[in-house]
């Protein structure tokens, strides 16, 4: 499975200027997922700011994509309280800081959608999600390779599972069906190891192919 | 520029079960960007959920990916207070809800790195950034054929500005280099664009060539 990895660093990456000076900081909130602090804070441009909020993420979110034989890959739905909104998204959970992300993800796909992947692979390692507010990370693995088994669901979630085409899911997903971001991201990465030829050939063949 | 377009929502997106319901709630926090609101709520399983925190998000997170027609990417580099780190990113920015997000994209763009854009295409139209805490909204655009102005950063940001190849942003981003995750969506939507056959062929060409 080709895939070119970069071999080092390139030097534009390196940082410039001075980082953000915190010089207070007062906790507002915290449950067991999110924690809010307002910081009292120098900018790296100098500029004295009285009220940075951010929030702290005490979970990794981890978003797994099953991606199947067939060129299929499983979605679930579920309703969000945020937007107040019906979503479908690919697996996803939070992993607590410290937990191997690897479990984690097993864990959530299995209990989401009752799958058992034998192929996994970490293909998006380092995500930050918000980052001029929250400190929210995640990861992202692409799963292959399946055993059916049974469905867990957390005491909350009602989901729904489908098993949809690629085509038809990354379609949904830039059309803004789909709008949940590590999933348009995860989906994007397989239709990319798909052009690359970093998947096996017939299963990038039937994900790259349009029904018509 | 082919690219296809979904052209009616499939069925498998329709919303099954019940909404949350939010039964109670308390304002916890707000400042001119976010706002945390505590619910007390019952799940779409019905379970009791007494304490609920969600952020709310005062402006639409837009995104510009800016396209040379030589395949390189410009991208930004700042002090980020969150993580407590430098991150490259795209250029990014914050649209009051309520202003035309392509004017927003716009001004980001000019201010961060002085380009004027000709070509502009919205490219991801809806993104949520993380649905299960945050109300937080994106867009994406793709910004090609340019004119050099002169940057305007906000008084907070000292900002670095780099112009790179594309194989080599898209590279980093996949490392885990460029964690931001709207950035990583982004170079992979404009890889899917140029793999696909919606880009001019010989930009589309010189994005997907590797220097050897």
């Amino acid at each position: 499975m080709p895939e070119s990895k970069p071999a080092q660093k390139p030097d534009w990456l390196i940082p410039h200027g001075r980082a953000w000076e915190i010089t207070a900081s007062r906790p507002i909130y915290d449950n067991p997922w999110i924690g809010l602090t307002e910081h009292e804070a120098i900018a790296p441009s100098g500029q004295f700011t009285p009220a940075y909020g951010v929030v702290r993420f005490k979970n990794l979110a981890v978003a797994v994509l099953p991606l199947h034989e067939d060129g299929a890959v499983t979605l679930v739905g579920q309703n969000r309280l945020p937007h107040g909104d019906y979503v479908w998204e690919i697996p996803e959970g939070g992993a607590p800081l410290g937990e191997d992300p690897l479990e984690a993800a097993r864990r959530e796909l299995r209990e989401e959608t009752g799958l058992l992947a034998r192929d996994w692979r970490c293909v998006l390692p380092k995500l930050q999600l918000s980052n001029s507010t929250t400190d929210e990370r995640g990861i992202g693995f692409l799963a292959m390779s399946f055993e059916q088994g049974e469905t867990d669901p957390d005491a909350t979630e009602d989901l729904a599972v489908a098993r949809v085409p690629f085509q038809e899911a990354l379609d949904a997903a830039l059309a803004g069906w789909m709008p949940d971001l590590l999933t348009v991201a995860m989906l994007l990465r397989a239709h990319h190891m798909a052009a690359e030829g970093a998947l096996p050939p017939e299963l990038a063949r039937l994900m790259l192919e349009r029904s018509a």
